[in-house]
């Protein structure tokens, strides 16, 4: 029985890339696609999610935009990865796919009320704001998620500063929110996407696969394989794909059980995911961290996903 | 033409004072009042709106229930002031109104957003959590309100801390959404509310008014004035009334356009609402201070207000 | 039997004043002047301690330079309120005093160390370095010393801030040293400077007097007028001159035991020191507070001490 | 030519060790062996250096106590790790090593400034209030140092924290102070010392050697792998001694230049040493980072240096 999950994204290269694989495999059922201001603002990102949605033939899945800011901090965008667009390298179709009336925030919440405890698993693959603002809005969530798989954080090692990573530090408030929810959260942090590259022999893998996902997919990724050398990566990490392939195949990736929190006030680690490594963790530690990846296992599914959305 | 209030409050003794003023004044027309955890947790500070509204016979104007917790931070009640129903002292009511089944925060956009601009204004006597949400869930709504009159902060001195007023202090990343959302805000916090103390004057004139609000009203500030005084206080300040007051009477107070921040990473001063009184503010500051009251006057407003709803 | 202090100063308009005032009260014993780098570089105040010991004539007190820059933070100086000299205004006389070789932080632990117990006062009118590193590196002068009398931080309001005074915000790491020592230390902060104007009754009795120190005073007092003009003030506060003024005569101010914290973490108020106000202090608390003044009787003791050294 | 040190320790089974390593290696020349509060308080840390110089035979170097607590926190101690006494285990002899009556922050400016430029290395192995409390007394000897060697801190993870390790956490401004003075600064940390475990193999081989000092040492590593056996490791890190044993054979590790900060101002990362290891450290850098080690190299350096101490 495939697992039932709200994608709640900033598209962005790597966030398509995971919207093409959930969309293309049969382990996941995708029921609402929602949006939220990280990589570029919120009608970039969005308009870019429903051309991906339009690419894949994504039908009957509603796309919602959410919140166009962070919860408390200012407004942060990361051309200099994503470009001015948030999606830059390939031509972009005009969306087919309408926008939902909805706000996502609402939408989440309907979603998980109207479904079974423990039915709906939420994979965020950018700020956690809508997240944030959905559990506030509607406490009773936080018991009924399956579990939040979330791109974002690290145990060792930032990117967007030395200690913290992007989608946490960009709203570290909606962080700690949700870390502290209640829910299970698996935590896919850098420790396991700096694992995830898009070297050469992915890029033949995918180039040798038809249809315009593939093609679409190898042109993010030439234009994500430059932005990255630039900041010293030979090859690309394709962070948010790894949150989707943690639940199409859980067995692909090392996960440790483990308390995570949230510095929010340093003046050097602000965003920083502090996550306690020295002991085993308590048996109520809901948190864990992903840790180890078999890459070309995750790289397989991707390039099957692919080939089914052909 | 009278001016069209949301009270969102956490009653709390004054707070039921400030809605009896609320209802009792032709200068307000009470379009909603709804409830935030604060001085008790959701649950009894709503039950005791709906136990004020009964004794005022407020109908056709809603009540509803918001956020039951702050935002990032742990939740604190004040037992120390208000009794462990938030609201101890008289004999409650049972309420013969009925609580709105919406959200506090979408009934506020709602509101908001059905009303021409500039039309609303808005009185929270509380933490700030349900306007934060309502202004991160629809930010067009920080064009449309016409002011933001705040019971909360303080330029010089605090209660909860040397330095941090309780409303402030509790949601503080509350109230920094509130002060940046663009709206404007003036600022009703200690400074002027420690000048607005029910001492025998008030006591005598509010005795002297007939019917139910007035004898309940007085029940309240003589609760209210025994655990204040285990605070040092030979009166007790009634702090949300002032609130209201502005809006009823303006010229009761002396206001004054300064820049205003809340401190969110201090080990003393987080809550801190800082003020700038060092120089006159710049043209753009939407923030202000109320310094100075007319108590008398103001005291006038509560006891005919009280008059009204005999 | 006059009062045997250390001046720890950095001078400095309102140092310099404060200088002569020790100087030429017969209530204090001036047994050295230490400086410390705060209103200007250390080279600079230094330079300018000398020159006012020159003008003052004092002979057989020690002087010492100290820190050349806070204990953590990065340095900060005040040219806005005391020119690029940190002495602007009148012509400085060559020194006919010499710099002692020690170190200050050397000869305030060695001059506390060789006096009796309770013996020395310390008059810090700068930032608290000179006093924190004397401490670390001699813990047994904290018993040893009779009281500090600082002139620095406020309970109401800064000035280098909304909320923090410039002498506790350039080195707060310091202060907190400093409160937490275990001596008696009474801030005469803001709240007590801001009374202390030198307004036209104070400029015509200084002009009053005759002799070279009178009217170099004059002169600082012009110049200073200048700078806190531009600040929104009509008359110039004479801060240091209060710390020494206290020890003169205490009586002049009126002096509150209150518990006094530093905030080192904020973002807007680091440098703010929280002076609890709500409750009498406990009978524990070292710390005080000078909230009240009797300009007239202080601004007598500075023409006295200057018709005295003329 | 050997190379001159000061050995800055608060011992502790690893300072013990590494002041037998620095003793009996013909590569070091000490200079001097100043203490520190960390391990424990300085009366006992003194004690114990005293005694372990007494059992190495350490003639003509002085021995001086420094500070007694962190520059601006309040003090911690490990018994957890090294017992009420600071070296439980062996039995400490009677110290025939005399104290001298100077100050370690006295000594170490003395030292530095009487020695050529680039002659002294300083080596802490504890907290780095001493070094912070000296550079700021007598700030040339920043340019004069070849360079510190520090055992503290961490680029991943920590000990004390989950993201501090224990010299660095219990004074963390006095760290900041080191790291921004200018001399260059080699950070031995966590990285490294938990790959200098003293397992079976360094256990036998210590225990081949003759005298009394391998004796002690071997007493003190069955302590110690006692404690960390508690904390959950098979084998001890011992930590001081790879800061020494860099001074031996920088050859024995891998070190990166990196910026590196400290975080003073965080919740959870307060202590944290911040390395910024994203891209090649600019060539203004002066710190960097320990990461790899050759053990059984490192380790043959200790069998020597006991062997020649027997
Ligand atoms: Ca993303
Ligand atoms: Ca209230
Ligand atoms: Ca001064
Ligand atoms: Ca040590």
């Amino acid at each position: 029985m495939p697992r039932r999950i709200i994608l709640d994204c900033d598209p962005g290269h790597d966030d398509a890339i995971a919207l093409l694989l959930a969309a293309g495999s049969p382990e996941i059922d995708l029921v609402a696609v929602t949006t939220v201001a990280g990589n570029q603002t919120l009608e970039k990102v969005t308009r870019n999610a429903l051309a991906v949605g339009t690419i894949a033939r994504i039908e009957d899945v509603p796309f919602a935009a959410g919140a166009e800011r962070p919860l408390v901090r200012e407004q942060v965008v990361a051309p200099e990865y994503h470009g001015e667009s948030g999606l830059d390298g390939p031509e972009l179709p005009a969306p087919t796919v309408a926008l939902d009336a909805r706000h996502a925030v609402d939408l989440i919440v309907e979603t998980i009320m109207a479904a079974a405890p423990g039915e709906i698993t939420l994979v965020p693959t950018g700020a956690l704001t809508n997240l944030a603002l959905a559990v506030r809005r509607e406490p009773r969530i936080a018991e009924r998620v399956r579990e939040v798989v979330w791109m974002g954080g690290a145990a060792h090692g930032g990117n967007l500063s030395p200690v913290a990573e992007y989608n946490a530090a960009i709203d570290p408030e909606a962080v700690r929110i949700v870390l502290e929810a209640g829910w299970p959260v698996v935590m896919v942090g850098l420790d396991l996407t700096h694992q995830a590259l898009a070297d050469r022999s992915v890029l033949d893998a995918i180039a040798a696969v038809d249809g315009a996902p593939a093609a679409f997919t190898l042109e993010l990724l030439e234009f994500f394989r430059g932005t990255y050398r630039e900041q010293g990566f030979e090859w690309p990490p394709v962070h948010d794909v790894c949150a989707v392939a943690y639940v199409v195949d859980p067995g692909c990736m090392t996960v440790r059980s483990a308390p995570i929190a949230v510095e929010l006030h340093g003046e050097l680690t602000t965003g920083q995911t502090v996550v306690d490594l020295r002991h085993p963790a308590p048996a109520s530690c809901v948190t864990s961290v992903a840790l180890g990846l078999d890459a070309p296992r995750m790289w397989g599914h991707v390039v099957d996903a692919l080939a089914r959305l052909a």
